[in-house]
């Protein structure tokens, strides 16, 4: 887990990475940054290399969960994921001008919500903006990325005390910082994964199953739908890298044909919550039954935020040679952990994975069973003794991972 | 100096006041809070407080000074001082809304752009939002404050070292923490003011001289602005405290009768630089000459910012009582050393000053003598060795401070 880079290059090989590779900030474009205050250190080494790579402008968002924990306990109830206009637009603006977007995640307190109602925490989620906000990534309007901000509260979680100089270097690891040539390596590791996209696509299987302790799940596939991996492209054609780090394969599901019970293999920090143990039952494609040893209520909330919040958007498949697998960590952070093992999300469905989508309206989306919802909650499923399958329209079982390891030649 | 008030009471004691005696929050008003990302203490503070206080809705701004220097860095130069039309709508929202505006100073960086071009630096202070905001000011729109968050980087430049529990004793005997009873002596503070204020009002002088070292000049009053303490009212009647602490009698001047030369007896810090020994002399009115060890250059920039920017819109005295001015230090803060001393401010014009100015146009003010611009930039000139001036409409000269003692009786 040594990592040779020193750490104030470190930030900014990390920022120049998010801006070049992630985003691809193209000369002259607006640029919106997203971070908490716990995030300032990475968010300005970042807002320096927009600049730096021609940024017209260069705006930020600065969030402070605990001003949204205040809402929860002290606001009125009918007040909570209020979205204010001027923010919709905001929102709106951005699709139209075209902007890249650079998250930043990496949880200061990832149970700051814990002792608070679930339902009232499910309720402040910003419902219209986030909606809005997947409505730009379905319409590929913005090139997005999302990258991770190390930081004391974060580094507890994972470690047990706030070693921020070892969460950095897991973080460098796994997003290949450490690599002589990290742009080159970037390169280099997508065209693994896009090479195995391709194994999956010649395949056309009808559906993916996943069998292993507590999960015995198939996962109906769509005949529109391709596999794919980060390597995204904009409506106007600018490449960018949604997840930086990014080890999985993924596709949108049939939201319609997802059966049986599957058990998350990683504990899912969410909301402000840890959720452990969670156990779903799928039947004719909704998430039926519900069961988790804590954060169970964030789940439920999470699932009726919308009709098809409980319906499957995405199956993603990750094996064991993934750098974030490797550092043998749970990083608490779903743009991590998702990136150790297979996984699927619950909502807005991964339209992008289909030819032609982003013209469609939300109602053409769901006609042809590709999922629109205000929501998307990846949760882990993967591990070396779950095994997975593809399933042919015949109903042959073709073997995909066995013990993590990839089985298509 | 020792403050009798807990550390971890005085910061919610400092919110409270901000919530209930500064900006007066009313019951299911929305609140806007503005600080930067190292006041995240006291914004939290502050926000938990409002939504105790009965808001509907807190929303918090948090901005960053390393941000905008990187724009000023390495951005393009057209850009500097953008306004997004989704800000100027929120600004808009705010006046329609009526909010309450809770701004925290405290600058952790005072002289973070003093090696930048300061032409770069004016022109990216957002002109058109100021410009919004400060009309919302003027209409009474808007119940609002600033109140000071301590920290580190302000206490060095206060005390050249980080020692932000000095820094708190200091701004909560400023700000009446350590009374017993903070709230009572907010009354009893204001009414002396109040009281001060009605002296002025009764003698009708025409004009304000201030002599002392580098400095004679005479500032125009107008007949029809009143002297004012803090003490202020919006629109619908709502009682506010525009900034605490606050020491200063104000009133808006004639904008066409400011003659002669001024020496500042403080060092301002301003759009991240520090100015030093700022001398200017006004002729008609206008400030024709400007000089200063540090800082000239800013200073020269935000006189141009438009064509009123280099006239005063207030004129403010301060007695040797002020709580401020007893501490001893320069806080290098506008809100601080303002009310340490006598004050004058060029741009904009405190326009409440004047009955029924909330219904004119900008036109309107102007042509009544009342300044009208995007800025508004106060700096000390008061001190033991400056005599004050009432004149009457004949001429004659009566003592309003002597060795900073208020002489009016």
């Amino acid at each position: 887990m040594f990592s040779p880079v020193k750490p104030e290059e470190r930030l900014l090989a990390y920022a120049r990475l998010a801006v070049r590779v992630g985003a691809n900030v193209a000369p002259g474009q607006v640029v919106q940054v997203l971070g908490l205050v716990e995030h300032a250190e990475l968010v300005r080494a970042v807002v320096r290399e927009a600049y730096a790579a021609g940024a017209s402008l260069v705006e930020v968002i600065y969030g402070d969960m605990h001003n949204r924990r205040a809402a929860i306990e002290l606001g009125p109830e009918e007040m909570l994921g209020h979205s204010p206009q001027w923010m919709l637009d905001r929102v709106a603006a951005w699709g139209e001008q075209g902007v890249a977007m650079i998250s930043l995640t990496g949880d200061p307190e990832p149970e700051l919500f814990a002792d608070l109602d679930g339902a009232l925490v499910a309720k402040a989620l910003p419902r219209e903006i986030q909606a809005a906000y997947l409505r730009l990534v379905t319409e590929r309007k913005i090139n997005w990325t999302i990258v991770a901000a190390p930081n004391e509260g974060w580094a507890r979680q994972v470690f047990g005390e706030p070693d921020v100089e070892r969460l950095w270097q897991a973080v460098a690891t796994a997003v290949r910082l450490d690599e002589p040539d990290p742009v080159a390596a970037w390169q280099a590791h997508v065209d693994k994964l896009s090479a195995r996209a391709e194994q999956l696509n010649e395949r056309h299987f009808d559906a993916i199953r996943f069998r292993g302790p507590g999960t015995e799940l198939t996962v109906g596939l769509l005949d529109t739908a391709r596999w794919h991996c980060a390597d995204s492209k904009t409506a106007w054609g600018a490449r960018h890298m949604p997840n930086m780090p990014t080890e999985e394969i993924f596709t949108a599901p049939d939201f319609r044909r997802t059966e049986g019970t599957v058990r998350s293999t990683f504990p899912l920090s969410v909301g402000g919550a840890i959720v452990r143990d969670l156990e779903l039952r799928f039947a004719g494609g909704r998430a039926v039954e519900v069961k988790a040893s804590s954060g169970e209520d964030i789940i439920r909330r999470q699932l009726e935020t919308d009709p098809q919040a409980a319906m499957l958007g995405e199956v993603a498949i990750v094996d064991g040679e993934s750098a974030v697998r490797r550092s043998g960590l749970t990083f608490w952070n779903t743009l991590f952990d998702e990136n150790a093992a297979c996984h699927i999300a619950y909502g807005h469905g991964v339209a992008f994975a289909v030819p032609g989508a982003d013209a469609l309206s939300p109602e053409e989306l769901l006609a042809k069973g590709i999922n629109v919802s205000g929501i998307h909650t990846d949760f882990m499923i993967g591990g070396p003794e779950v095994d997975v399958d593809g399933l042919e329209p015949g109903g042959a079982a073709v073997s995909i991972l066995r013990g993590d390891v990839w089985q298509l030649a």
